[in-house]
């Protein structure tokens, strides 16, 4: 229990809006006080967006989340026999890097805790996609979760409420509240549960550009330091990819046909962009865990990630060869003109896919799993006058006119011939 | 009933977060929505915070003050046959104003509709000086109200949760979550009430010292003019004077004693600051009433504004000759060296006061009305070693050591013959 008059919280919100520091006990006090109730929603909100607008130092953002990990357990895999590796992403438009990564990874026998989380707004939810697959289920009990861990490797599932619970309380607020865009509080909360999720070593793929939460590399960069520094405070092996998010990744927006990209990487195939960025997170993971030789591409081209891809669902009780949900109505949208596809906005095509009922608004809706966007060409294809550009697909004609309308201006055809400026997928790595 | 979904509460607070500003459409929705619930404490709290370290432009505040006003009732005297003028302290020390002055307003046969607070904190409630005097009742119906001001002119009394309910809401939020010290959030706070209360002119005495809520003499200016024109805006004829609050105003500190002190005035005695407030008070509004040759010091000379203290406090319950309560226990300081009194710290002797029982520490604590510091001695005032500076006043002894902590440093003696600077008490006048 905190002691409830350690602290006045009105002081502390006071010191953070006058551009003061707030010390270790101070930090802990308002985390546990806020946790229990002692503090109210409405001091939170205030202090969020002292914080936001007026900053928090390295030792202010460490404190912030260790108080948070301390607000609940903190998952031990001491006994597992294995290490442990985790990725998180910042969330982008077509991002299913986890589906591959992970059994990816598990197929060299280390160790997978993704604890994964749902979509709202345009970014996907890793547990949205797999819920396309007939039978997957995200909740485990605890006892199921380490068995599967130390049996089949990956584990991708739904957070227990016993992790970080003030950051999962802190979090709604911040949403309700204006109070998101924040990068002390985007990184404690990002990984105070990484932390807590007791993983042993993590790679963090943070993006910018258009579909990504930071539009602008700079910030995405402190971002990552941020958050690469916490971990390390925290001893957890911690490395950052920065990757470009102004491109969908792969030609899947969606759910079920995330799924379908996501097995066609795992049988050796996929779009290049995919295979690209699973390769490269899953030679950081297998690095930090001690294989700096393991070679992820082989393991794609000769079938053991994909087998450990049908031993992780059918773990979670998921049928990897059960057919999966198709969408009743297709709109294909043809190009106007003979180029090269220059432009391919990430924002526009994340905003269409949700409007077509691939995402959710209210943390209560459901998620329509056959709705998305397949894309027939990417950045520096050639195209020609009547070639497919991208089909929508919803169980409701009705959707499309919104849909179209958000992506108005999102496609952009240059003279055939035209040089495009090289962007490179992995602009940065941050140790 | 406002249009629930209009805007979107988190697009606003985003707006005034990123420094943006507001519109009256959207201003006028954001108020009607908090009052009524469909914009939650958390947000509003955090749109306070940033309004407090963003700003907010003069059409801003004038719309925040104008939709406050329209959450509730506004009082309207055209029936009454006589014109209303009323006075707005911003809060001090010792400042017992407004109980000689509105019978004093009163007694030229201009009506003063005074609705007044309790203190909180190291400044002192018109309502819980007055409740020092045996029967006297705070609360009075509409009809009670109303019928008083045409009968005696002078009214002070508790305010209705009809005026302005959206401010009242606001303002205890703002104490919880450190949004309090705003100027835009100030001003509307207090012209708000001020405006819905229906009065035709208002003078506003904003102090600046360490015993006002604004410290600064430049801040206190900032805030006269703005309030001064948003009564203007409204259609209330507004002045302000700016006094100091460096030192106490008077002798007495407390409830009990202060009434004491304000009937020495309306004796046609008093201490000379508290004589030279009212008066100066009593001038602006009785010209803003259409009265430029009244003369207030004849009134308080010639028992008029004595007469109409008797009937206001007769009116409410109280007996104007009943005895007030006295402390049982009191304890004088005295000075150790012969000199001029040259520091008497307004902050320190308000906490001292409020710590001896005389203030409330939480909305529901009772005063002590019989606590309190009486002063023997002024800024300016020759001293010898072993005369009286102070005495504390309170039915606990106990409770002396905490009130003279405060104390500690708060008077300073200088070497006799020391040339004080001069410190006006009314600083400036804003019309």
């Amino acid at each position: 229990m905190p002691e409830v008059e350690r602290f006045d919280a009105v002081d502390l919100i006071r010191a953070k809006r006058d551009r003061g520091r707030l010390d270790s006990d101070q930090i802990a006090w308002l985390v546990e006080a806020y946790t229990r109730g002692y503090v109210a929603d409405e001091q939170m909100s205030a202090l969020a967006m002292a914080i936001l607008l007026n900053g928090m130092d390295a030792a202010e953002i460490r404190d912030l989340t260790l108080a948070m990990v301390a607000s609940g357990e903190r998952l031990d895999f001491a006994g597992l026999g294995k290490t442990t590796s985790d990725k998180h992403s910042t969330g982008g438009v077509g991002d299913k890097i986890t589906l591959p990564l992970a059994p990816l990874v598990a197929s060299f026998g280390v160790a997978v805790p993704q604890l994964s989380g749902r979509g709202l707004g345009h970014t996907g939810g890793t547990l949205d996609k797999l819920e396309s697959i007939p039978g997957w289920r995200a909740q485990l009990s605890s006892g199921e979760f380490h068995r599967q861990l130390a049996e089949v490797g990956a584990v991708v599932c739904a957070a227990s409420a016993d992790l970080a619970p003030a950051d999962r309380k802190l979090y709604a607020l911040r949403d309700a509240t204006g109070t998101v865009e924040s990068i002390p509080l985007i990184a404690s909360s990002i990984m105070s549960k990484k932390i807590a999720e007791g993983t042993a070593s993590l790679v963090l793929d943070v993006k910018f550009g258009s579909g990504a939460f930071m539009r602008d590399a700079e910030r995405a960069r402190e971002l990552a330091e941020t958050m690469v520094r916490l971990g390390h405070d925290a001893g957890v092996a911690t490395r950052a990819l920065l990757t470009d998010m102004n491109v969908p990744l792969g030609l899947a927006i969606g759910n079920a046909n995330e799924v379908r990209e996501s097995v066609e990487v795992l049988a050796g195939g996929g779009p290049a962009d995919v295979v690209e960025l699973t390769v490269a997170l899953a030679r950081e993971m297998l690095d930090l865990a001690g294989l700096p030789d393991a070679d992820p591409a082989a393991a794609l081209a000769d079938g053991r990630a994909m087998d450990a891809w049908r031993a992780m669902i059918q773990a979670q009780g998921g049928d990897p060869d059960a057919a999966l949900p198709v969408a009743r109505e297709s709109h294909t949208v043809l190009a106007e003109a003979d180029g090269v596809l220059a432009e391919q906005d990430a924002l526009a095509f994340g905003i269409a896919a949700w409007r077509l009922g691939a995402g959710r608004a209210r943390k209560e809706d459901p998620v329509v799993h056959a709705a998305g966007i397949d894309l027939h060409a990417k950045p520096g294809d050639e195209v020609s006058a009547g070639s497919p550009l991208f089909t929508l697909r919803a169980d409701d004609a009705a959707r499309f006119e919104r849909a179209l309308e958000a992506l108005d201006g999102a496609v952009r055809i240059a003279p055939a011939g035209t040089e495009l400026p090289p962007r490179p997928l992995v602009a940065a790595r941050i140790a």
